[in-house]
């Protein structure tokens, strides 16, 4: 029997009718894949949220100034922004990075400074990483991973915090799916009819200064952001030493995008956890082939929809490990 | 300003745009309203399983032996089922109330005895409830809460098991809404097509019968069963007594339809928790214009829904409490 054949047969042997767990039996499955075992366990959950500037805020495509990135940055290191709640609540521990923000902060135990950078520059004019920043970025995301990965933590979700990193996740999207780019554009944290015309007409230039681009790298590094690009190293790792990824968001999502034109297996280790209210992520889940645990019209990053999907893992591998059988429980199957 | 209105305006103080933490908002409002303030709390969270065996289920109408109802309660006892293992997880008090499963259980710290009968009678042939059984079951199920709001509870979801009664909730749901019958029958627990036929049919021929019925306790004491009855007089008690309802799947949500049949206020006070694989569940939730928190393709009962769900109300209102504002955070608005 394969693994898979054997996790099928211990769900199919507890008590209750054949499926009539249904999507919390396929999340089991999926977790004791990842951990090559039909007993798994979810160890030291870990949200880690990265924070960095955009040069493309500076062009008017955010309904927020780009200080708040830096502002809510101080509010995730107080403890007062739903991230600090939802991870409190559910058990999470959560770090905070600074993949470059455009001020400096105060040490503090939770940040992690990894700094690529005071923003990016903007994408409309200009590449908005370097060759060298891109390499820093997966270098950093993938130290940090290892770093959890030695504390004990096998499961890992990934916020993020970045005005105007709808934009680049948008032009991640379109150059990696072939979807046209006014159907990757939304709202954002909530842009007026107007704003989001502007917005679209930024980015429909950009696409046309930096023209066809295949190679996932080069792509990354065209549209950024620092935070994206931090997350593609430590999802890339991640999935390397067999840990259990949440990814919920528009962002995150199309971060995952692009380490899966990297390295297709990572989307084997991925939970999806929400499915977004923002325009373009669900044409980005079904892309994907993702059906996400919790659809509740979130639309804050900051991983919130992974915090507040990780009971629903909790739970999956509960019934698989704690759950008795028909035998066990004396209980009449449809088999007897 | 009416509560409504300063909770909305707490809510939306909190440093998120506007609206971004979408149903959890809705939920965090509901549960204010529902306990009449701005800063509400869940406290001892229980979780009631109602059993009882059904007459129907001699004419063939499931999968399972009736025998399971009684082996499932010693399971619920022994802690192997799926609800004890999602109650222990999410932090809910699990009780399993007798309400007339045709055999007789030894003593246990879980279990309340409340036992109206060995199953109802076959609503097939007869009423499924005497007048006597349903008073009973309507002041038991209303007893039962009263005694958990005494020991500080004020949240309480309604399980159940019950070889037989999708074919009750079916018959409820269909004689209360108008919805036709075959729009109201699903394969409970995993019948074959034939014998889904087989159940249409006894119920076409149970519904002929029993002619039109407009009183809603004359249309329980039909159709049953003594686990629907306890539930819809435990749900009335607890909308007087300004607790929240936790309601999931096909049965519980067809007691409280007719619950509010008898009082239209009771659903003010309902969490709508998981949308059924069970066919007849999405009409009756479009019937009462309820929007659960998860759809996971459950199909199981036990109240699984309800405990899977119940994380959400505690982040719900965590954030509602704990969330810093904008000015608190010292972040820019979008009014700065």
């Amino acid at each position: 029997m394969t693994l898979e054949e054997t996790i099928r047969r211990k769900i199919d042997l507890k008590t209750k009718p054949l499926g009539a767990l249904g999507q919390l039996e396929t999340l089991a499955l999926r977790i004791g894949l990842i951990q090559q075992t039909e007993s798994p366990q979810l160890k030291h959950p870990t949200l880690l949220v990265f924070a960095a500037d955009h040069g493309i805020a500076a062009e008017g495509v955010s309904a927020y100034p780009a200080e708040v990135t830096y502002q809510m940055v101080l509010n995730f290191l107080g403890g007062g922004a739903a991230i600090n709640v939802f991870c409190r609540e559910n058990g999470l521990d959560l770090r905070v990075v600074d993949a470059g923000v455009n001020a400096d902060f105060p040490e503090h135990s939770s940040l992690i400074a990894a700094k690529a950078g005071y923003g990016t520059a903007s994408f409309l004019h200009d590449s908005a990483l370097t060759v060298e920043q891109l390499e820093f970025c997966l270098a950093k995301g993938a130290e940090l991973v290892q770093g959890l990965q030695q504390t004990g933590c096998n499961v890992v979700g990934f916020g993020e915090m970045g005005i105007g990193n709808t934009s680049s996740a948008s032009m991640l999207m379109s150059v990696c799916t072939g979807i046209p780019l006014d159907q990757c554009v939304g709202k954002g944290t909530g842009l007026t009819t107007d704003q989001l015309s502007r917005k679209q007409s930024v980015l429909q230039q950009a696409l046309t200064r930096h023209g066809l681009l295949t190679d996932p790298y080069k792509i990354l590094q065209t549209y950024g952001g620092f935070e994206i690009a931090q997350m593609v190293g430590a999802m890339l790792t991640a999935r390397s030493l067999h840990m259990v990824l949440l990814v919920d968001g528009f962002i995150s999502t199309a971060a995952l995008l692009v380490a899966s034109r990297m390295q297709p297996e990572v989307l084997e280790n991925v939970i999806f956890c929400h499915h977004s209210a923002e325009q373009g992520h669900g044409l980005l889940l079904d892309f994907l082939q993702a059906e996400p645990l919790l659809r509740m019209n979130l639309r804050l990053g900051e991983g919130t929809g992974c915090a507040l999907a990780y009971p629903l893992l909790k739970n999956a591998v509960a019934f698989l490990n704690q759950m008795s059988t028909f035998a066990e429980a004396g209980v009449s199957s449809l088999d007897d």
